[in-house]
């Protein structure tokens, strides 16, 4: 199998547009890309769209007002994970030998507000219909396992906040007080208005290679060790399947999605220096941060309380500001993590950049359990 | 790269089924499918799912039903060219290494009527929103260039309900006589409606293996030689593109999307026993005829006349009884057709099998010019 390259990268930033064309927005961020990687568009030889809410045909919609130049374009969907897929699919195209470059490209405009989404009416009928409070569920066990508290939950969403000021692409571009966080609306209890992540929009967009065309292109090399897609195992609790059972137990789909991640690129947690993960809330990052095997389980708040977690310490987590921050537009929140940690790099990520970063993880969340992850290495 | 090859199909029958859900219909075409190749589901390693309308995760939700095994689900849309997204993916993965076996399954629920998407308001101002609007404008310009008439139009529809009504899974399992079919209303001069296909409800499945897999499933070996996706170029009339220019000359997608598989697959048009393409409409499959380069530009209706396109003909076109008379449920179409070639090459297509058919090719082509295409042998 070839190795694989990020050779360009770009992002809309993330918040509200008002009457912008979802379509405009996802351009923008391909022309960015592109512009990035000093690819002629028409050298793209393969192109792949995550987006949940864009309707039928965005990404062929998208990349008309770019040129029509005849290349499969294929449109992906899988909730939180859709960016994660397109990306799987364009490494596969590269490592698999079928493109030399390829594209992978996300998008979304989404209503304010939590996502409506109703999987199916048993859900709503036992009041499960909306992420906040499968993930009030979820935050309820770990404190009641591990002794989370809420100023851990707190402690999350300051230090998410204050990364996310430094990130003009992020939505909320202001740190925000403990006592803020703290006082915020009670949404879903354990979880208050400040510990959720908002939908919203924006765009992103990177493109692929192989290592041959990446050494045309750049010195910085970015290699994209692994992209991994998996769905839950029988005997998880994951949005929305509650599928526990007396006598099963499984690993979690954040747990296989990055065991897997580590051994195809050969590298463990300790090697990493950053870590862009799911924040939907506070207590996500806490449980994905144990899951991600970036410590033991029970042990993600001792980090947090440590200083561990942020961008000078021993693992950075959602230096970008995360979703918390930067908001999620589903479509997009995967290719961005993508973008952050291929810009730490690199070493252009300003003020927020983690000293001489050389690997970094991106993972995704979402509906149906679908979870993709990431390893980028330079 | 690996060879792929189809080791189970199945379908859920096209019509219309009521208040049943469209879950289900995705799920009876996965467990048939599995079924018929023999694979226990926890042995498949990927699955790839193509649907336009049955929203989000629609692919996870079928296979939640099916059983929670932890592989990758990808949600996969591409208008008309849904299924064959889903196909090429799945042969991607095998073909490139990453899996040993894969599913691809598409399914559809539509409401009755003609689709009513409004892919662009400004298409919409121009009376242009509707499928039928193109074909007829194509249809139009055939008759113009080529000489072919309302006659020829009749025939193709008695054809193909001839051979649907040798079709347990088609919709329209009756012949219908030129008659009815000359006399039925106009929709879009000069498509009437028995020339027109009907959006409608159904599944497909298919499971992909790699050569050393299939050998222990079966000894009837279908190879999946080619699966090619291509969007238009710029200088055609594509649906809904128009982007047609004094100076330049392009070839359709459908003729880049053939010609690319005939060189993957190493056969030519000379070299199939049967084809299956896009018959949205009568004139499509006169147009199509040409384009895969089963003739010449213009001849179709001569091969027509001759009965060359019948079952027992030369180059049998749409055996199955095509989308005019199984109907059109867009994610599951394409990989229909791949069901209808791999039983032909099987020699179990019963009262409608084409005489020693040893190679097929198959055809979709939808929105935003979105254009699959496969070629199996035996």
């Amino acid at each position: 199998m070839r190795e694989v390259y990020v050779v360009g990268v770009g992002l809309h930033p993330f918040g509200r547009f008002g009457e912008k064309d979802v379509i405009e927005i996802g351009r923008e961020a391909v022309v960015s890309a592109l512009k990035d990687a000093g690819v002629e568009w028409k050298k793209v030889e393969a192109a792949y769209c995550g987006t949940v809410f864009a309707g039928p045909m965005a990404g062929n919609k998208v990349l008309a007002r770019v040129g029509l130049t005849g290349i499969p374009i294929m449109n992906l969907e899988n909730a939180c994970a859709s960016g994660g897929s397109a990306l799987r699919a364009a490494y596969q195209a590269i490592a698999g030998g079928f493109s030399e470059t390829a594209l992978a490209f996300g998008f979304e405009k989404m209503p304010r507000g939590f996502i409506a989404g109703n999987p199916d009416d048993w859900f709503a009928t036992l009041g499960l219909a909306v992420n906040p409070q499968y993930f009030a569920l979820k935050a309820r066990w770990h404190m009641a396992n591990f002794g989370t508290t809420e100023d851990h939950l707190v402690k999350v969403s300051v230090k998410n906040h204050r990364n996310g000021a430094l990130n003009p692409f992020a939505m909320y571009r202001r740190e925000m007080s403990y006592d803020e966080i703290a006082g915020s609306h009670m949404v879903n209890d354990p979880l208050r208005l400040l510990m959720l992540c908002a939908p919203n929009e924006g765009g992103a967009a990177v493109v692929l290679a192989t290592k041959e065309v990446a050494r045309r292109l750049t010195t910085k090399l970015v290699r994209l060790a692994a992209v991994v897609l998996d769905s839950p195992l029988y005997g998880t609790v994951e949005v929305p399947h509650i599928s526990v059972s007396a006598r099963v137990e499984a690993p979690t789909v954040t747990m296989t999605a990055s065991r897997e991640a580590y051994e195809a690129a050969g590298v463990g947690p300790e090697d990493l220096d950053l870590v862009e993960l799911q924040d939907t809330d506070s207590a996500s990052e806490i449980i994905y941060t144990e899951e991600l095997g970036l410590c033991e389980r029970g042990e993600a708040t001792r980090l947090l309380d440590e200083g561990a977690t942020e961008i000078t310490g021993r693992i950075p987590v959602n230096v970008s500001g995360g979703l918390l921050s930067k908001g999620e537009p589903l479509g997009a929140s995967a290719l961005a993590q993508v973008v952050e940690v291929a810009w730490q790099l690199r070493g252009e990520a300003g003020p927020r950049q983690v000293n001489d970063a050389r690997a970094g993880l991106t993972h995704v969340y979402g509906a149906y359990g679908n979870c993709a992850v990431s390893i980028l290495q330079r």
